[in-house]
């Protein structure tokens, strides 16, 4: 049996909010961190051809959308209401940041949570507020903390899809090759460097620690091993068939 | 001395963006992060009144901008460059998530970085992929990955300031009551509980234990110890009033 996805049951709760375009750019912002449950009270204007342009290809998650008449509708069968504040406020609530705040919402996603915005204009009302058992707000930049409502709501996504350990971005990563294919490369380095007369062998310490702290920095690849050491041996034939000639030319 | 703020010598370069409102998003979603410096390689349109609408109060960062020809007159004068992917490529280069890049690209930005972010629809170029140090992937669903491009700005530029360690919200934390005093909060609570007839007085462990639990997991201040004192205060007095008078009547 496959673990239940905590994300299915977490409701983005939309309150009054006025710009339908807003509502669509929320929607994709859920939808790219693996959010589909939008519920809208009293949006000014939904549906509307600006949020579904706004959506992009999220137009499945507007579909889906529940509207709703108040506060109690929005949150019906919701065990744990996270709040946004989007200003510092004068309540005695907890207050945490994202980072800190979501980890626990997805403790709770056993069971339907809930995600609270408010408003573009004024955030949440002290009724909204009295509904919340967290808040959580964003660390902005104190002299513009105008965050746009669909940006709150793709931060905050974006921190619970890491909470609940959905961090991979897929990425390649690095394959640092063994010691001795590693080790190999640099005694051929070495080797190239005397012959080709880079180095005169006397004093070889010092450069070949600098090439080896650059490489090691890389951390090398097989792959990349045998490129350059390709590209060693080239240079060796190349060296020597040239010297070659100049002996013939003596 | 102030510590210079590393914010300062980071370059978001937007490249061949096709929305002017996309570069308006991008530059509200930087300010409010603590991000002013832009840099467009031949946008679309810009100067444009859509990028302005979408900026909201960071027309400063617009105005601004610098316009560039090219990526080698963008990049002029940048000593690490972070480029952000949206697809996962045939690229041997190493991709990290924001949460591991940001902190990578802090410690370079005492001298002037750059963060690049290609077109709306195909990204970087390869050109561009080239002269990236490193490769910043966000973690998405990877069933709807269409980050709008301001939504990346934002989530990249909002790791940033927390990586520089600006990740405070500002906020109310919670100030726990003493020992003591929460004991002496518990010690009037069963006295007043036996005196109401709500416990007998003989077996009041277990319910004590549920309430001691849940007012723990409040962590409970000072003010409200003393305003759920006052409550507890004024139920003993009001029993004792009715007490008297059902003694009188008898």
């Amino acid at each position: 049996m496959n673990k239940p996805n905590p994300l299915v049951n977490v409701r983005v709760v939309l309150s009054h909010t006025s710009h339908p375009g807003n509502i669509g750019a929320a929607a994709r912002a859920m939808k790219t961190m693996g959010l589909t449950h939008l519920t809208l009270i009293n949006p000014r204007l939904f549906p509307d051809p600006q949020a579904e342009a706004m959506a992009a290809g999220a137009d499945d998650v507007l579909r889906n959308a529940v509207v709703c008449n108040s506060l109690d509708e929005a949150l019906s069968g919701v065990v744990f209401v996270v709040g946004m504040s989007a200003r510092v406020r004068d309540i005695s609530q907890e207050v945490l940041p994202p980072r800190e705040a979501m980890p626990i919402l997805a403790q709770h996603a056993q069971q339907p949570v809930a995600l609270l915005f408010g408003t573009e204009m004024s955030g949440l009302t002290n009724d909204e507020l009295a509904r919340c058992q967290l808040m959580v707000r964003i660390p902005v930049n104190p002299d513009f903390s105008s965050l746009n409502l669909a940006a709150a709501v793709q931060l905050v996504s974006y921190e619970l899809r890491l909470a609940i350990g959905e961090g991979d971005c897929g990425a390649p990563t690095i394959n640092p090759a063994p010691a001795e294919m590693v080790e190999g490369y640099f005694q051929q380095l070495e080797k190239t460097l005397v012959e080709i007369e880079f180095m005169n062998g006397k004093h070889p310490t010092k450069l070949m620690q600098k090439l080896r702290r650059l490489y090691s920095r890389a951390r090398l690849e097989a792959e990349e091993i045998n490129i350059l050491r390709g590209i060693l041996s080239l240079t060796t034939d190349y060296h020597g068939k040239l010297k070659q000639r100049v002996n013939k030319n003596v």
